[in-house]
């Protein structure tokens, strides 16, 4: 296999060749290791211990990641598409910083270092990529957007409402609810059944309100899980199989079907059945 | 462009204008500052620095308010209708605090003063009107109105029930289940799967029951979306095709229908299938 | 309108004459009264000062109550079904622990007492026979009876086994986890998404599984309310409309259909529009 | 009944005679027992005072289920067959840790004998085997183990960068973000709606974040409700209509099925409609 641009971008870009399938799985197995190196370099007793280890690991990464960016940036046709695309910059913001903690040295800015080089674990965002049955998902939640928007915009209302009543009620006598935006984050544990307990209503009005805030959280919790579901269900639907029968034009066939479930007409003009990629694509 | 109760009517009422979406997002910008300047206001830190600066912003929003309200009122065909209605009870509101906080001085008032200042975060509620998807939510709502009225009511016989079983068995040894109606907030908490943990077991038996509650809010909290789940596809289908029929006007045919269902009338002039846009809407 | 079995059977049983009605909200008013001056006795405070006014009410209501039951065990054709069914015994069980009371008195019994009395709170109960409604949804709790107690089951045995390994993880360092009852309480809490914070893990090892735990629970939230959506969905679109053309034989009309969506002929025999009971039923 | 491979196996292997279904039962029971003894055990009280009893029930648990392991191997057609089967595996792991128990003695590994000793509660597993319900569910779930492994893995890139942004933001004034692993930890508790409270933020910025998060969360279990509700729903309409085809046996007609979806043979000898009995069936 010649080393030129289009086996590099098989390679890099497709995952089905086994070598371009044996890049991905160690480009996984590589993005996981590293984005545990940066985890535990923020627990204090293991940088103490094994920090020289952890920074060499780091460098070693950036230096492969840097490497595949060039890689990538150097076999696609079109090089600017892809620096400007999603994936692009999120290859790209992986790799940069480690650079960036060089230029930026000084014990006054070490807090923003480590800023920076928590970003890199979007480098795990890239996971999904590798994944086909995303797809269906993505297209659900895409479709329910603006009801999701809807949504969480009256949620929003209302834990303003809420939080503000709380505020009213609990203010005076419980710390907890020293402000607007404290009873407001109060709300929004509540309305969501998170419930952390930091801050608990604590006379018998607030809990009253409390009582009808969770009652009314959990028909609202019901809301994105229909939207959801209907969405679900309608990319599933369309995606099922959208041949109608050529001959009574029946639509609603089975995945599997190769014949008319309402007249028993074969529904592919060249007599056989559907190509496996159809069968198997979900 | 005269200024006539027509054109401020459009500006106002309408969104389909350039002005009248102009105006429509500037009222949002609007709400949403003097919403964030009375939750400010309510950090004790920021009121004491910046006081004067949230005091003067909130006059200013509530006049700019009130011009509004004036507005509604003078432009509108009827405006006794306007005024009854849910939003302009809302727009009222929304502007009554700042001015009650003058009459009501005092510093034994002040406390009150506060509470009708909070009211005005009301406002924010006016968002959801701009969004049109809000719409299927709110029908699919409403249609399951009387089933989340009955879910309700026998979700809060079950934790009355619960909650006092819970203070008799808790009651005496743990000061948190001090009364039936702490018992019930416990009760609440737990089957809506909030769980504060600010009252929580700690006999065995009562870990027992604990456990039965919380299973049970498991299978409990399943229903309100299976109904809203159930309404929304039926409002979703509904309005899939909105044709109507052109004998009798009816409307909400299912979507192979070929014939309309309240008369019997053919759907489509030109006698064939619904043509596919249609069909595929959704 | 005379005393005797049928009119008061019609009163008390019934809710179609306006008599009947005026009966059902009273009770429910009562009942509501009566379970609030239950929960306001175990109040210590308000026991206290108002504890006689409380005694008095309990007294009255149960006084109300046996006559109500008297009536309804008088008028009724077959006394003894009434008294063996479901509400027959709710109905007694109401009035039984203020009479048990006065047989069971002494200091030492005292708590026993309180047991007793908070039992009425079953009373709150019978306000679900009261709503139509519930029908749609207790048919569909009843059709996924089995399938909610496989996964019950299931997830009993998944927080025993999960609870045991907590135990033996956190167990030696965590006094929290001090025996497999209390990690399994805990295991329950966070599979239920609950999350009290009694307990929590510290080690990093707990932690991992209890986010493998967490991960899961999100997961198994998803089956109970999956369950009860088809069952929702199935009884639903039985109650619909069962009627096949009797031209086509083609099935699937809406609720409101007078001719058939297929071919446009008229659903019912007697041509006129379906009963008004039969489309205001849901 | 004589005593040979036969009987034994039709008794303990399947659950249709009388004989089979007492022992089944019987087995429950037994389960169930020997499971409550070892969770009894881990109370420190309790196995101070009545050790030696749970000891000698756990003893003889053990036998009993050893010897029903024997007559399971012996009875069984293809002995390696069900000793490497799933439910071989776990009978076995059901009885070895008391064994071992005997031979890993000493004080130093007491500890590592409870842990043995706990892997017994993985005989409560066995309870799904006897309800055929369970079918349907695990179908369901297997279906949809593409979308949730998909869904699980963004849950958890998801969780990983919150909860590195949370450990930036919070890290330097909260001990409770000491770390990107702990932080990660307590995303997972938000996201989940878990919501422990043992780590919560305290700086205006934290919750922000908090906030959008539970926000997040709130759409996000949406999603597996979604799959698994899409998931049984196929499952539920595959196993409605259970005939097979008379020509080619082919399965998984739609309903409303009249010809065979793979060969177009006619599902119906009598060629007409189905029986009603089986349209209406679910």
């Amino acid at each position: 296999m010649a080393f030129n641009k289009d086996t590099v971008r098989t390679v890099i870009f497709e995952a089905d060749t086994p070598a371009g399938k044996a890049f991905d799985v160690w480009l996984i197995v590589f993005i996981l290791i590293s984005v545990g190196a940066v985890m535990l370099d923020s627990v204090e007793a293991i940088r103490t211990e094994y920090g020289a280890y952890l920074y060499a690991i780091e460098w070693f990464f950036t230096i492969v990641f840097t490497i595949e960016y060039g890689l990538r940036l150097w076999c696609i046709q079109n090089t600017w598409l892809y620096a400007r695309s999603f994936y692009g910059i999120i290859d790209l913001l992986c790799i940069l910083p480690t650079y960036l903690s060089l230029w930026v040295a000084g014990s006054q800015y070490l807090l923003v270092i480590r800023v920076l080089r928590v970003l890199r674990v979007f480098r795990v965002l890239r996971m999904v990529r590798y994944v086909g049955e995303a797809e269906l998902i993505t297209q659900a939640l895409v479709a329910s957007r603006r009801k999701i928007t809807v949504f969480v915009s009256s949620v929003l209302a209302l834990v303003v409402v809420f939080g503000s009543l709380m505020y009213l009620i609990e203010g005076g006598s419980n710390d907890n609810f020293a402000s607007i935006p404290a009873s407001v984050y109060w709300a929004v544990t509540t309305m969501t059944t998170v419930g952390y307990g930091d801050i608990t209503p604590a006379t018998p009005l607030g809990r009253s309100l409390a009582t009808i805030i969770m009652i009314m959280g959990y028909g609202i919790i019901a809301v994105p899980t229909g939207i959801v579901t209907l969405e679900l269900n309608e990319a599933n639907r369309r995606r099922a199989n959208t041949r109608t029968c050529p001959d009574c034009s029946a639509e609603g066939h089975s995945r599997e079907a190769t014949y008319c479930w309402r007249c028993g007409h074969h529904l592919f003009r060249d007599a056989g059945k559907p190509p496996e990629s159809e069968l198997g694509h979900l």
